[in-house]
């Protein structure tokens, strides 16, 4: 397959952006509203503070994520989606509703019993 | 968040099974036709052979993927997607087409241009 931008298709870009298990969920909070961080550590369950830096810088690099400081004491740091980042929920829809969808097909081979229990409130 | 099957949301489950950058390339690629193990190693550029093995296998179990054995001298075996596999590629289509028209963009940030070079025929 030829290759444009580095890219064999849309979708390999798109996942190039969207790349691993957090960054989708990150959206997905921020979409919902704008968050300072200890919100969105407990929007993402699971996701440590240093990995919860580091896929927020990444997403800022991208142009998705918005990272407003106020100059308050202490300083107060809000997160939200930029544009491009809306877009890239909205395009994230189907793909959602496919999960919510099969969520129960997809659980029942992916995660292990104990791990529902523990992890559903 | 509260979690149902142990998922945040449906993005989380549909996450896990598309996870990584290979098998949105693979699905792709058997969304277009069915196809032997060579074909696809050639359809997604940079992968392993052991990667393409795992990644099928994943697939396969998941219900993705069905893998069809004749039983011929050589033998020859293929790969295809099944209707459920079917359903999460179409799911995929309107992020596949957010990267197709932000390709350009992503690509600045994400590859070098010596990359790009060297993987553009």
């Amino acid at each position: 397959m030829a290759t444009t931008f580095g890219y064999t298709c849309g979708l390999d870009a798109a996942v190039d952006v969207i790349g691993g298990k957090w960054k989708p969920l990150i959206l997905w909070a921020l979409h919902l509203d704008t968050r300072r961080f200890g919100e969105l550590r407990r929007d993402v369950p699971g996701v440590s503070e240093k990995m919860l830096i580091q896929q927020l810088r990444e997403m800022e690099g991208d142009g998705i994520v918005h990272r407003e400081v106020y100059r308050e004491v202490p300083p107060k740091v809000e997160y939200s989606l930029t544009e491009f980042g809306e877009s890239l929920n909205r395009a994230l829809i189907p793909l959602s509703e496919w999960g919510e969808q099969h969520m129960e097909r997809i659980g029942a081979v992916h995660r292990c019993p104990e791990d529902y229990a523990a992890r559903t409130p």
